[in-house]
């Protein structure tokens, strides 16, 4: 994602940076995310206590050469003896608010299919399965950024029934001027 | 706020809606609330298990004669016996994520002060303390959002350290469209 957004040189995250700061709470109270998973063989023992989940069997053409199987091997799958289950994307996602429906929402932060497995619907089974958490939950809003130039994913989007918003700009307050605020004197 | 956005129409939150979603959790680990509170008395008796509240004194005709005090009397004060105590604004934030940086950061969904008490340095300190807050918690993002014609604002939010995205756009699925996945088939 950093390469395809070209902003390589923000990218400081490390496993052990992720390891100790995204799976401290149970899903759905903060961070959460949602794996994609492919197999040429059928899934066994999938078991979550909080997610039960989404399995989709698709035409075995729309399983691409991966150039990468290895690398992105399912730990998961592993487990449960099964050799051939690839990581294919995620979908990352933390609750937000709003206070004008007094209510909560999911904010998306990343949504990645990795390349060869795009063009297949699976981005829209990712996303749509964050959008019907939601609903299950109650909640009343998804919402995630765009770049504006990135004109293939906003028409994926507003094909999903999303509304791209033109009048609000997101506010960013990172690295010096942020950790200025550590002994603030304001 | 609503008024303010010309977005009334959006807004259906009431008391127990708020008040069943907003503060099921310990602060800082989903939705949190920073109160601006004012009194022409000293505070006494200012407590938090998880958060030291920042006084500070401001010249007296900076407190400004509100008409609606009444309405907005804190409840803490009254059990601190001081019956002078008026909620002045707040802002409203959640834990948000950067796979960047592989690090939490924090999303601001509401700052709002209230009208007679703006242009005093208030909105600086409501969102100063959430940036300190941040800091501490070895957070590496502090984000909002801001309508692109409220320029007051941007400036403001410029003039603390923030850089204004040129190139996001925010996508928004509610309502109708929303649902539609509660029963989702994808």
């Amino acid at each position: 994602m950093a390469v395809f957004q070209n902003d390589t040189h923000l990218f400081t995250a490390t496993e052990s940076s992720i390891a100790s700061t995204l799976f401290n709470s149970p899903p759905f109270q903060s961070f959460t995310v949602f794996i994609l998973e492919v197999s040429s063989n059928p899934f066994k023992n999938i078991h979550s206590p909080a997610f039960l989940p989404i399995e989709r069997t698709v035409p075995v053409d729309l399983v691409a050469a991966d150039p990468e199987a290895e690398t992105f091997k399912s730990s998961v799958a592993n487990e449960d003896g099964d050799d051939n289950v690839t990581v294919a994307g995620f979908v990352l996602f933390v609750p937000s608010y709003t206070t004008f429906a007094g209510k909560p929402g999911f904010h998306v932060e990343d949504l990645l299919v990795r390349e060869c497995y795009r063009r297949k619907g699976f981005g829209k089974m990712l996303l749509s399965a964050v959008a019907e958490q939601a609903v299950k939950m109650g909640f009343k809003r998804v919402e995630w950024s765009v770049l504006e130039w990135n004109v293939n994913a906003i028409k994926f989007y507003e094909e999903m029934g999303a509304r791209v918003l033109t009048e609000w700009r997101v506010c960013r307050l990172t690295g010096d001027a942020l950790e200025a605020y550590g002994d603030a004197n304001y």
